[in-house]
This record gives structure tokens, C-alpha cells and sequence, in this order.
């Protein structure tokens, strides 16, 4: 028999195929197994929001080939009608003997699948490759668990942790393919979030120059109203989000968010407009107030080796008496991208 | 055939066995090669100092199946009696046709081998896998053409370049793997070099702590005659060389050499006394005076995914008008030890 975790595997392959067109619903692969045979009859994904789950393709390509089968989902299958009637049904009707699952379905509307199912005599087994399975939908779970979305800080500094030189030069300090490589994580995140400081300085596009690749949603931070209408993020290639507290009339494409100081309420506001992932790219000082209000799940930090001595940090104002209550980075993983390192880690694991 | 750079890579890795015990000496390995029959005859090394030289064995290991063979030296051969008489005498009077070379030799003394191989009609091949050859003999190349010892900086920071905490707490920022690491790094200098800001602070050994090796020289850069000789890197495990500027009569095991603020000077002074390779460990301060003098050739630096935010800094006092000014490390080498890094780069390539 091929391992439950190999097929899981190959279920969490699957569901990534969709690329984000998912969103906001999580990503999800199924496999239709037959034990006896050893053999993967058919398999199936999550192509597109409001289009058919998992499941549901899976079973469809297995031609009526489901009885006493078993039936791998890389998350708990549906219990309610949403955009699509709830797979639950769909399996019993089917006559699967066996059903394995990687993660529950943090979602109480949909959840409780695993439990109709075993209610039905169907076996159940819960939890192969949960970690896995988890870390693919990490958005899908924070945006359902905290009703926020999933903020990644993108970071680069020199070996001594340095974002600029003293005189504020930062072009570049990184080589072309970490660049190129901040293009590519910027295409995988809803929206781009920076602040007054970064945009008042460099006046970034903030878009993402790869073909077929559109540009992310813009969120500017400037709750002191600096930043003038004619900078490059306010332009009409894609929506804007400006969090300011100014009363002048906006252009069409800019909606408008204020601040009152509070961090919490404002990716509350930001989730609740559509947003589901985020990425940061900022100087120092908005690095800092985000991480000082514990908003940030996951960074991905660049590092060139470069010494610079003196020069601006890329975050500060934090101070702990012990090492252990420092910020502590899991589930390292590192690429080395020619001379230039990126070193990627979670502050938070859901 | 076998090409010539598979050969010397085999002349390197034998070179390497020589484990130091060669130096002041460099590491070298030769190899006798039969071209016709494509096969290798034999091999040696340089084993240890003011013993036999690496074409000596690899000649005597032919067993006289020498004439019209190939011989592959990682560097040049000798030209001169020095605790030896010269290997080029040799290699004429084996009958070899062809000799490849990796490098040529920096010591003017025992130069000049090619030039006289290619006057006795052996044809003399320069420059395979010169690249690796000098980077392992990196020591002998500084020591030769410097008259100082090789200096290794060891650093550890967080994410965000810090050593340690405001409060100056540091124990410990990095994990027990990459502690054991920096105690195998130890064992590989002959000396270890730190100063009283560190020694005053952490009271540290600076020995290693591995089974069958020996503790290094410590060296203890303390110019305002801060540090009580009752301090544990004054003990009798290893030797001593304290640079202060006391008048104050001192234990037997340990050397004084006075300091004047010349670095170049100081560190000529310490290769007279023997000091082939030198790893530092210490603080800010010191590590600043080393990198502004131009003093550091090479640096191991282990990063910790912790943010500290606010804390101390690994180097300081450096400031550049430009980005390109900036100290930048070549040849970058990456490990992960666990959820740590070691970045290793050069500063100086010879």
C-alpha cells in the first residue's frame, strides 16, 4: 500500500495548482485511492473560488469507480451549502469506505465534515500531514481565525543589519536576483503595504514588473497626510488603500481608511474590505510599530554581505531584559541567491 | 585521460591531511600520473614541518616508475635547500616529462622551479585550480607575503545585527550546535585573539573543548592594563601573549607585547613571535578597530533568526558616503546549523 502521507503529499501538490485563484477560499487537493489495486484512480483540486471543491472534482474524475474506495482530502470536506453544495453528501452517496484528512476545518460554518462522515460508517483518520497542510493554507487559517489577513515583512539589510547607509542610500543592497526574487514574492500577496517614510524617500511603484503578473493592491500608511496625490503609488494601475486621516476628496480609485492608533482594528477594517494577505515593505519605523503590535505573522529577510558599520536598522524601539522574550523566528528556511542570502521564518505558526 | 583538474583536486584533498601539522609550512599534495596508461602511479603529501615535501613522497611512493610520467604539485616545487634540498633536483633526475602545477610559489626564496623544470625539458603546465589552491593555503599566502599571521573574525548577531541585549546580556543568542561549531572553528587557529571589553564581561577560557585537541594561544589586547591576571585566560593551559602597556612583572607562561595603536605593527610583532592564523572573538569596540585598520581577512559570522530590536552592535564607528565604499565579502559560503546560519566570507582573497 502507498503511505497515506506520500498520497497527502501528492493531494497538497495538487491544491497549490490553483495559484491563488482560490482565494479567499483555502486550497484544497483530493485523491480517489483504491487500496486493494494500490492504485490512484483519479485526483482532483480547488481550481477557482466559487467553482467545485476538491472533492467533488476528484470524484467526477473517477467514473463511478468510488465504491468501498478511499478518499484523501487535504482539508476537512464541507459540511454546509455555501457557493456549492457540501461534499459530505457527495461522499456517502458515493460509497467510500474510507476518508483520510490532513487538517479540520477551522471554519464553523463548513466544519463538523469529519464527524457526519464517521456518523454515516465511514472511517475517518484526521491529521496526515496537518503541519503541511496547515502552513499551505496559513492565509485561509489566519483571515478565518482572527478575521485579519496574513502580513509577511519583506526585510534586507547588510550583515550587520543595516536597510541604508547613515546618509539614508540603500540602491542597491542587494544583488539583481534577490530583487528579482522580491518581484516574485510580491506576485503571491493580495496587497503591498508601506508607509509615508519609504514612499517620501524612494517614491516606489510598488508593482510587480513580471509578465502575467498582476500588480498587487497598494495600502499606504500615512496617518499625517504627507504624502502628495502625484506619487507613483497613487496612480491608476491598480486599487489604492490609504490609510490617512485627511479630508480632502480622493480620486475614484483611492478608498480611504482612517487610523486612530490602533493596529488590531485597522487589519480588522482591512480584512473586512477584501484583503486576505499582505505584504510589508517599509523603513524602520513602520517595521517596528507593526511588529511592536505583534501584526506580523511571517518574514522574509534578505541579508548581503555587506558591512556598513553605521546606518540605519530595520527595526528598533523594541527592548527586552532577557533573550528568551525576544522575537524568536521558527521553521527556518534559508536560499542562497548567489551572494546574497534570504532567510525565511514565522512569528507565528496557525 | 583524466582531466588534470580531477588530478590536482586529488593533490588538494591529500594536502589537507597534513591537518596544520605542516605549518608554518603550506599545504601541498602531488600526485605521479601515467598518461599512456591513465592511471595513477602514486601520491604523497607534505606531512609535517621539516619533514619530507609532498613530491618527495609521491616520488618515493612510484617506487622509481617515474621516467616520461606526469607529476602534479598543488604549488610550485622548490627550488632551494631549506630544511630539504630542492625538489626540482628531484623530479630532473626522476625522468618525469611533464609537471602540472596549481600555483606558483610566493616565497621568493623557494621560487623559481618552474622556470627550472622548463629549462631541464619538462614540460610545465601552470594555474590548474589555482583558485583552490590558494584558498588552502590562504595562512602560508598572508604569513609569506605580509609577514602576518591570517585573521579570522568570528561574529554571532541576531536577524537584526545585534550581539547582545541592551542590558548586555548575549548567553546565549545562538543554538548548541553552532557553539560546538565555533569551538571546531577554535581548533583550527593557532591563536585566539580577544580583548578586555569581552574578557571583563564574560571571564571567558577562550579554550576547545574537544576531545583530542589542543587548546590555542591565547592572545588578550588589553592596552589599558585592564584585565587582573587572575582572569581564567591567564591560566597555565595554554600560552599567553598579553598586549598591554604594565610595567608590572608577569607569570612565566605569559609573553607582553606593547601596543602603540599600529595594528600593522602589532600584528608584524606577532608573526615574528610565530603567529601563523588568528581567530578573533570579542565585542564591538574591538572588532571596529580591526575592520577600520584593515586587519580582518576573512569572517565566520552566525546569525540567530531572534530580533532583538534595540541592543548592542557587532561593529560601529564605520560610516561610508557610498554603498559601494562599503566593506563587501566575497566568496560567500552558507551553512544552516538547525534554525541557525553561518554566513563565511572573505575580505581578502590571496
Amino acid at each position: 500500500m502507498m503511505k497515506y502521507s506520500k498520497l497527502m503529499q501528492k493531494c497538497i501538490n495538487l491544491a497549490k495548482k490553483a495559484n491563488g485563484k482560490n482565494m479567499p477560499n483555502p486550497f484544497v487537493g483530493a485523491i480517489v485511492y483504491d487500496e486493494e489495486k494500490k492504485e490512484i484512480i483519479s485526483s482532483g483540486y480547488h481550481k477557482k473560488y466559487g467553482e467545485a471543491h476538491a472533492e467533488v472534482n476528484a470524484i467526477k474524475n473517477a467514473n463511478g469507480n468510488t465504491i468501498g474506495k478511499t478518499i484523501l482530502v487535504s482539508l476537512e470536506p464541507c459540511s454546509h451549502y455555501g457557493k456549492t453544495p457540501p461534499c459530505t453528501d457527495l461522499i456517502i452517496k458515493s460509497g467510500f469506505k474510507k476518508c483520510i484528512i490532513a487538517m479540520l476545518d477551522p471554519n464553523k460554518k463548513a466544519s463538523g465534515g469529519a464527524e457526519i462522515l464517521k456518523n454515516a460508517g465511514i472511517e475517518v483518520v484526521e491529521g496526515i500531514l496537518e503541519k503541511e497542510a496547515r502552513e499551505l493554507n496559513k492565509v485561509f487559517l489566519k483571515n478565518i481565525l482572527f478575521k485579519k489577513p496574513y502580513v509577511m515583512l519583506k526585510t534586507a539589510t547588510t550583515l550587520d543589519g543595516k536597510i541604508a547607509l547613515l546618509n539614508g542610500k540603500s540602491k542597491w543592497i542587494t544583488n539583481e536576483k534577490a530583487r528579482l526574487k522580491v518581484q516574485k514574492l510580491r506576485s503571491k500577496y493580495q496587497a503591498i503595504m508601506s508607509a509615508s517614510g519609504t514612499i517620501l524617500a524612494d517614491n516606489p511603484k510598488l508593482n510587480v514588473r513580471l509578465k502575467n503578473k498582476t500588480s498587487p493592491i497598494r495600502i499606504i500608511f500615512d496617518p499625517n497626510n504627507k504624502i502628495p496625490l502625484n506619487y507613483n503609488v497613487f496612480n491608476n494601475d491598480a486599487r489604492v488603500i490609504l490609510i490617512n486621516n485627511s479630508k480632502l476628496e480622493l480620486p475614484k480609485h483611492i478608498e480611504q481608511l482612517n487610523f486612530d492608533g490602533n493596529f488590531d482594528k485597522l487589519f480588522k477594517e482591512l480584512f473586512m474590505m477584501g484583503i486576505c494577505s499582505i505584504m510589508v515593505e517599509a523603513g524602520c519605523g513602520f517595521n517596528s510599530e507593526l511588529i511592536k503590535a505583534d501584526e506580523i505573522d511571517e518574514i522574509n529577510h534578505f541579508i548581503a554581505p555587506k558591512i556598513f558599520g553605521d546606518g540605519l536598522n530595520f527595526v528598533s524601539g523594541l527592548n527586552y531584559n532577557e533573550i528568551n522574550d525576544s522575537i524568536q523566528l521558527k521553521n527556518i528556511k534559508v536560499e542562497q541567491i548567489e551572494d546574497n542570502l534570504l532567510i525565511n521564518g514565522k512569528i507565528k505558526i496557525y
